[in-house]
């Protein structure tokens, strides 16, 4: 089928162009019709001056129901007032399909029934530009590691073992068997980096939590980049120089967006490496200069990263964390056994974590150890032992959870808007 | 970090380098010690002369095991002989880490003790370069839809229903509800074409099959594009302009991988538009005049898409099923109401279907009574149906399967070396 996409329409200026949308919104002067459509790539206002117009036509412009699918020829005009920077002179318009009572007015509506209707939701400026952001920082992140050679190697959905303990753990009926959904590829990483030198994963993850805040989803997206040879520093400078890669791209190639969602871009543009590092004793005692009574040991809540990250005018690293509030495959820091060779990246303005990452463990001993400690089952981890036995060398990774960064990008309040279908604890509809 | 990757000894000729990696293999002529070293990226021979070194030196060099850990520095000469054109003289040698007994040897072992082993399997030159054909198929696809503007929506991996009927469908304990794990993301995608004009999702689909053949996966990638205002036509011929860039793309940047896998590239050259296209009544005279005593309504099985590809040299399209075997979705052939607006695209070589799609029914009233017909539950497709109220457009799409994609590039004999950790009937480890 032959049809022009709005954001094209810089080529057919003083030409005439048929746009194949859907009618976004409208309004009349009386003399006047306006009728803003969109088509997926772009909004474009279509005019109909009633003295150059059949009568018919005039009506049908007026009548026409919001989101009715309709085709539109007309003549394509530079106007710089206008959003988009072009307007169409109206010729004709064919209805596709009329619509009635589209449920999403322009009224405001409350968050349950915009999510029931979430397939159209979609539809709506500031949701089509979120995930328009989403899918530029998605491909960024593809595009990053193609570059830097790292080797796409998608972690198992399925999954025998927790990585963490099970009770987050979504369970399925696996054949005669049982089966839980991935929380982390981090374990399967670690042997793609062996095999690969630099491998990462990126893909759904899943967590059965019963929480329901503003930063959580039970379905979300992760990136896992891990490497062969490396150890916490190069984990920390990776994570900056990735991180601020994607900021820059997505402001650079969605400006438009950007703006649709009025998201003030200072701290953004200020998003360059070097990052701000701070040792969990120093943002300890951030925190207790912030007058919050925080005792040495435990892992940070949302308020006390906002209280850290407030610091800073850039995402903070923050690293080398009590050994025991952390993972046991992080590899302790030789200089002091209490502490993990470990980081976390704390975006500003409140958003919190978005990175975790750190140097693994790479030694049999220690790690079986670590398994027995923590109460693992050691034949679980068989094969991510051999790792340790084969080859075995200082390798790092970290984690970035798509929709949490794409939530700091848009300046979105919760991150349910930055999926296209969000799961959350009591939503797996639409 | 310092290290110098394989993939960039070309930097270094006449200069010193040191290799972080593994001993892949060795072999040894008395006064020459012969190391061939893998760091991921590459593979590259590293000599020492009996004459040029300490005792220690080549004799360490002589009792390294398989898959130990080793960091080589080295002299890099250019030398057109060598696999990769370079040669190491070796100065140094650190062993990072012993490994004693590698399970996996340069004899023959059986598939189940590789699957089992799949963790390191990944490490042999042949898996390896499966992968880094996968990962180039991959990025082709983000980029080819990247660069003409499909939006990436992706779709849900919980589904409140089936897409087609429940028998495969894995069954998830949701808290105190039940999900079901994707089999297709393409209803979402219907719904996103209509909010972003050209959408598409790439993500895991799931299949509870208790088939055990070489084409099966219980877990396996697929990418879904959906086209707003778009028909069987637009499909067919997006098809094959994507399926035609992959294969090139793959074949121009993948040929030391695809050497590797010793795979005759004739066919896969061939592989441009316009690709043959034939009715499904054709293909079923093809099929009579193969000898297959085929009646005419059924689908085609494995044979008969072997017999049917065969006679083409390149991927072959099929269009215009009886809709009786076709999903509920499929808009019927305005020209013939027994047949969908459907296609199959079969690789040659007996790889078979790698592509299907279609036009999808945009008419309310028919699509509800098509879902009456094929006995599903009205209720679970409320959203869907809400597509066809709300500015209802002709629209189409396809999915392709990556696994089978890959199998047919790397001339795999079964699926289940195209994915990194294969889940397969009796298999969900490591």
């Amino acid at each position: 089928m032959a049809k022009t996409y709005i954001n094209e329409l810089s080529k057919f200026v003083d030409k005439e162009a048929t746009i194949t949308g859907w009618l976004y919104n409208k309004r009349s002067s009386g003399k006047m019709q306006f009728l803003q459509l969109r088509d997926g790539t772009g909004i474009v206002q279509a005019v109909l001056f009633k003295g150059d117009a059949d009568e018919e036509l005039f009506k049908l412009c007026g009548a026409i129901p919001q989101e009715s699918s309709i085709k539109v020829t007309g003549s394509v005009r530079a106007d710089t007032r206008s959003p988009g920077g072009y307007e169409l002179s109206i010729l004709k318009i064919e209805v596709v399909q009329e619509a009635h009572d589209y449920p999403i007015t322009p009224q405001s509506h409350g968050a349950d029934f915009l999510l029931t209707n979430r397939h159209l939701w979609i539809r709506s400026k500031k949701q089509h530009a979120t995930l328009r952001i989403r899918d530029e920082v998605i491909k960024s992140i593809r595009d990053y590691f193609y570059d830097k050679d790292f080797t796409l190697v998608d972690a198992p959905i399925f999954t025998p073992a927790a990585c963490e303990g099970t009770t987050t753990l979504f369970e399925v009926d696996y054949f005669d068997d049982k089966a839980y959904l991935t929380q982390s590829g981090q374990l399967y990483m670690e042997a793609a980096c062996m095999a690969f030198g630099k491998a990462y994963c990126f893909g759904p993850t899943f967590r059965a939590e019963k929480s329901k805040t503003k930063r959580h989803l039970t379905e979300f997206w992760m990136v896992e980049p891990e490497i062969a040879y490396a150890d916490l520093n190069d984990v920390m400078g990776l994570s900056e120089d990735f991180v601020s890669y994607i900021v820059q791209r997505v402001l650079k190639n969605r400006k438009d967006e950007i703006a649709v969602l009025e998201r003030d871009t200072k701290i953004l543009q200020n998003v360059t490496p070097p990052f701000p590092r701070v040792s969990y004793d120093e943002a300890v005692d951030m925190l207790k200069k912030g007058g919050i009574d925080f005792k040495w040991g435990g892992d940070f809540g949302a308020p006390d990263e906002t209280l850290i990250s407030g610091n800073f005018d850039k995402p903070v690293i923050v690293h080398r964390f009590p050994a025991q509030i952390k993972a046991f495959y992080m590899k302790n820091d030789p200089e002091n056994n209490d502490l993990a060779l470990c980081v976390d990246m704390l975006a500003p303005e409140g958003v919190g974590e978005i990175i975790g990452g750190g140097q693994r463990e790479d030694d049999l001993e220690i790690l079986q150890k670590k398994i027995a400690d923590h109460g693992l089952p050691d034949e679980a981890f068989g094969w991510y032992l051999d790792l340790r036995k084969y080859g075995s060398v200082p390798h790092a990774g970290f984690g970035l959870g798509i929709e949490r960064m794409v939530s700091w990008l848009c300046g979105s309040s919760h991150v349910r808007e930055t999926i296209p279908f969000p799961r959350m604890l009591y939503r797996i509809y639409p």
